[in-house]
């Protein structure tokens, strides 16, 4: 195991620790035993809705990095893929919450789903309103006809950003989790990956990987994809990847997208890049639009090699809420329309 | 190699084109024979000074991620690990001079000298004005008496930043010239690294590491380091960096800095915090105020597993200036006082 730790059972508390040393306007924490509950600095928001979510640690920046000015409000973490306690997750809620409510927004495990809806049931209690969202973007992990068993990965990026930029408009708990559903149902997601990632307090890699292989749909916890071949060109991953989606998304001529390629965690900047290239191609050989585009780091698994491709289906009011500023310490983004 | 790449001598300008399709509306080709002379999509600026960059590929975000609002005007790109082309320095310098003259921002290696120089020079019988520095923070490739013979690594972050907001201002050449000097005397750097890349063309590794080992000091083409050891705590590896950092650069109790922690390529985020953290530690104890941080990836070497840190030495108008907002295709930041 080759990384830049200390001990093994302090490599969570840590990396959350630079966080807030590194970004101590942004992002606070809410907690006395810990610091796996945390909200935005000037939290809570007054007059609007706000967006949780929460999730184990090794993704970065899922799930602490989305904390920001026109993201999200609040998030508690677990351990290395692991998730965030019951406490933790109602720690955070009652300290976003400015009256209008709070959005539970997280990705479909098991783990999490009980202790957000724990939670929940908890907040209910002490008269906070809460309202859930799971995303379930990853095509590989059910087939069509299961869309919502499947898991939720790198397309969380963007329910937040939805979310975040309807909260933001003054809309009310019921809207905000109307319009993060209907992202759920225009987002999918497939991945590939080429070399594991070792969790620190197991030592060694969570999966192995044939030194000419990929494998095409592993979830960001090296769960098993579809299939293992051989590793191909950057242009036919992302023909595979790309059709991959675009069989199970409807996606029609002239139609609005936008594109999100992420790396998993070693995969270079560069590759990232050609592969974005060739999606662009074959998008626009069909007539697709892609409206905004998005590469780099969004959700990784720490060390794993291999990447992502996301798509997302837009439409006017989504184009706009897409086009809202934020600024995370992770990404960030001006106000700007793409096309100008 | 397991890359996701189509041919190896293909890299480079699939990489550059699928920057080009992301980032419409940020970076332009300015070149018909090649896409490696890049300039911001609205030059040239009129009543500024340009600020131009450019070496080798496989870097990004150096040097073609630089380029946007608040930051370059334009880079040209060599080959992986290569220099650019006069005539291409020549056809970015062109087409960003918007009358007040060119500044030439690059890290010292011999073909950019040689070629940057060469550039001035017939840049000079087109009658456009331009000056030049050369970036020189890395620490451990000369020592202290030697600074101006340092190669330049990811501190270059450092010099682009004020020198474009510098820029910004309406000040002139001599005047922007003059701060970025003083820019690269405050500012240092130093890298480890733990595993090698792999150039496409060649198709193995630059260098060869022990499993156990790290080596301070390397280069990021893997230029060899200071030493090699086994590999240390991220709490010790922070120590030895900082303070080598420290005896050579003046800093006192009460200072202000700014810290980069810069990945270089496949070292997750998780890690470059915690080395944050314990840098943040060393430098409180010490009464030194990090007044502004960056942690991610700046300067990277493709897939090279290892990091740097870079420490940079404030005044008032070097906070003024970096306080001030930029937009790239990579990063971002927004208007805000830090300590706001």
């Amino acid at each position: 195991m080759k990384k830049f730790i200390n001990k093994p059972e302090e490599v969570v508390d840590e990396m959350i620790e630079g966080i807030l040393l590194a970004h101590p306007n942004k992002i606070k924490s809410v907690r006395e035993d810990d610091n796996k509950a945390l909200v935005k600095k000037d939290s809570p928001s007054e007059n609007k809705v706000a967006i949780v979510t929460g999730g184990g640690s090794g993704h970065l920046p899922l799930f602490l990095g989305y904390v920001g000015d026109g993201m999200l409000d609040g998030v508690a973490v677990g351990d290395i893929f692991a998730s965030p306690s019951v406490q933790q997750i109602l720690d955070v809620t009652k300290n976003v919450d400015g009256g209008k409510g709070v959005l539970y927004l997280y990705g479909n495990y098991g783990g999490d789903l009980m202790n957000f809806d724990m939670a929940a049931e908890m907040s209910k209690l002490e008269n906070i309103e809460v309202e859930s969202v799971v995303g379930t973007d990853d095509v590989a992990s059910m087939p069509k006809g299961s869309e919502y068993n499947r898991r939720g990965v790198a397309g969380l990026f963007y329910l937040y950003k939805i979310a975040a930029a309807k909260a933001e408009t003054g809309a009310n708990l019921k809207q905000v989790k109307e319009i993060t559903e209907r992202v759920n149902h225009k987002v999918r997601t497939i991945g590939v990956a080429i070399s594991p990632c070792v969790i620190p307090s197991v030592g060694k890699p969570n999966f192995e990987i044939e030194e000419e292989s990929m494998e095409v749909g592993m979830g960001i916890h090296g769960e098993p994809g579809m299939y293992r071949k051989k590793l191909a060109s950057a242009d036919e991953v992302a023909d595979s990847l790309t059709h991959l989606i675009l069989e199970d998304l409807e996606v029609k001529e002239n139609d609005d997208v936008s594109v999100l390629v992420n790396g998993l965690g070693s995969t270079p900047l560069q590759e990232l890049y050609i592969v974005y290239r060739k999606i662009h191609k074959i998008l626009s050989a069909k007539n697709i639009n892609i409206y905004r585009s998005y590469v780099g780091e969004y959700a990784t698994s720490m060390e794993m090699g291999g990447l992502s491709i996301s798509i997302f289906k837009l439409d006017e009011e989504l184009k706009k809420l897409l086009d809202e500023p934020f600024d995370t310490p992770f990404h960030k983004q001006f106000k700007e329309h793409p096309e100008e």
